[in-house]
């Protein structure tokens, strides 16, 4: 299955790299750029993520598949918007790290049968055209939320989207996913800018900090330069689900900073013994990553 | 400058990645390894680590510089013994990642001018013989502490060891290299421990971890497989340091915590454009890296 006309909502790292691969895997003959940025659009361009740019109604009007991936908030906010005035064949999906609010936001609109909630979990901490990576996507795993509401034509042509993209397929509810993502995904960037916030307070000079990060801090600390404009919606749209998981997050920390105050130093080794289980979880990923198994 | 007969006390990713790269670079002619787990041994040899496995009494007779390798609190515990057994000539290094406990350990010792305190820093969270890769530390720092207890001959015998490894060199107390390890190198091992045992216990389903884990979670949880053999005895020689290190990221972490539970949206947003500013000096590492500078 391959697709005509593709409309990519948002030029940055997430739609960027996915333009770079419909065009090279052969699944979009023509793919049209929408993005409130002019030196987004002027970049994206340049680097040939997409064919042309066109302003969003005019971009509809032709569009076979159209793709959202601006912050969760822009998602939500323009989603019906888009339902209203896209041609009746044309299936929508979005990209976003919440699933749950924008759900919600199309859940009552005549055209809901169009729209597929998903969320490709890549990327990286880099943001705007530039950041644009071929196989960006490749071996990772694409979530469907609330396959029922939308319509087989349209599930069918998102998921190929994702196959394309060399994705394995996962469906779950969207309040399944906005939890699970709360704990694996959003916690991570959480603890990532916390860490980069208490290293950058306590050493006043840049270079110790530059000097000594081969030590681990470096891979450690590497979403904290995830962009803020991006975060701050995830954390509204999933702020009940994130405030679960710090909380639990905090109990842990202090628990493991209990065992050293009390020099408890078994009891260290055990929480430390615990963490290493999280071993076999990835080493199972290096494995089916590589094996690149078939879609579930 | 080269050596003749080099003695390696610890077979594991460390001191078998030195091994990899003094020989294959021509520094040392010949290298003993000497480790307390005979498995290690077989496999240090199999690997083509070093030349030949020695009892440490015998593989000290002969040697010109001796490299400890093993967790710091056997390297505190064996120094001493050691520097009485050593000939004259020898130098001896140690890699742990914390200092001044080291350093206590050796000060009073008639030969401590043989000794140079050091600390490479580089390392993966993979151990043991089959851990070791060629060019770990290329591109790294190596921090020298406590210079001046140690004899012209040794220093700079030991440094070009590290120059041939490709490292840049850092003089620094001991005191004060304890204290920025904490921050830099030691807080984010603490900081992803705590984030695997979060997850692993709200996520009963490895599979879920695993089909989620693109989003960020696997560079931020990768320190969390590192062992607690090697680093109970980092936590418990840098107690301190680290005690203080922990409080400080719990109180940022507390911080982030309630901007989200007031909602207030703009102080996260400022919290995230702080911990942004991380990217310049992540990125000035990635220019000097790339330079490859000349030693300090």
């Amino acid at each position: 299955m391959s697709v005509t006309n593709v409309v990519i909502v948002g030029l940055g790292l997430i739609g960027g790299s996915v333009a770079l691969d419909l065009k090279r895997r052969g699944f979009a003959a023509h793919i049209v750029g929408v993005d409130s940025n002019e030196g987004h659009c002027a970049q994206a361009l340049e680097l040939g993520l997409v064919d042309e740019i066109l302003p969003l109604e005019r971009a509809l009007n032709n569009a076979e598949l159209v793709i959202l991936a601006i912050p969760v908030n822009a998602i939500a906010g323009i989603l019906p918007g888009i339902l209203d005035k896209i041609p009746e064949k044309c299936s929508i999906t979005d990209m976003g790290s919440t699933k749950q609010s924008i759900c919600l936001a199309a859940a009552s609109h005549p055209k809901r049968g169009q729209y597929v909630a998903s969320h490709p979990m890549a990327g990286t901490e880099n943001s705007g055209p530039g950041a644009a990576l071929y196989d960006l996507f490749n071996g990772k795993v694409a979530v469907i939320c609330d396959e029922a509401a939308s319509a087989p034509l349209h599930l069918q042509r998102v998921e190929s989207m994702y196959k394309v993209l060399g994705m394995r397929l996962l469906r779950m509810g969207s309040a399944e996913h906005d939890l699970h993502a709360a704990y694996v995904s959003h916690l991570s960037h959480i603890t990532s800018f916390v860490l980069a916030n208490t290293v950058l307070a306590k050493e006043q000079n840049a270079n110790t900090i530059f000097d000594l990060a081969g030590g681990g801090f470096e891979s450690t600390v590497r979403l904290a330069k995830s962009s803020p404009e991006m975060w701050a919606p995830i954390f509204e749209q999933n702020r009940e689900n994130i405030i679960h998981a710090l909380e639990s997050y905090i109990e842990h920390f202090q628990k493991f900073h209990r065992t050293l105050v009390q020099q408890a130093s078994d009891e260290t080794r055990g929480l430390m013994a615990d963490a290493n289980r999280i071993r076999r979880v990835l080493t199972k990923m290096d494995d089916k990553t590589s094996k690149k198994g078939p879609a579930r």
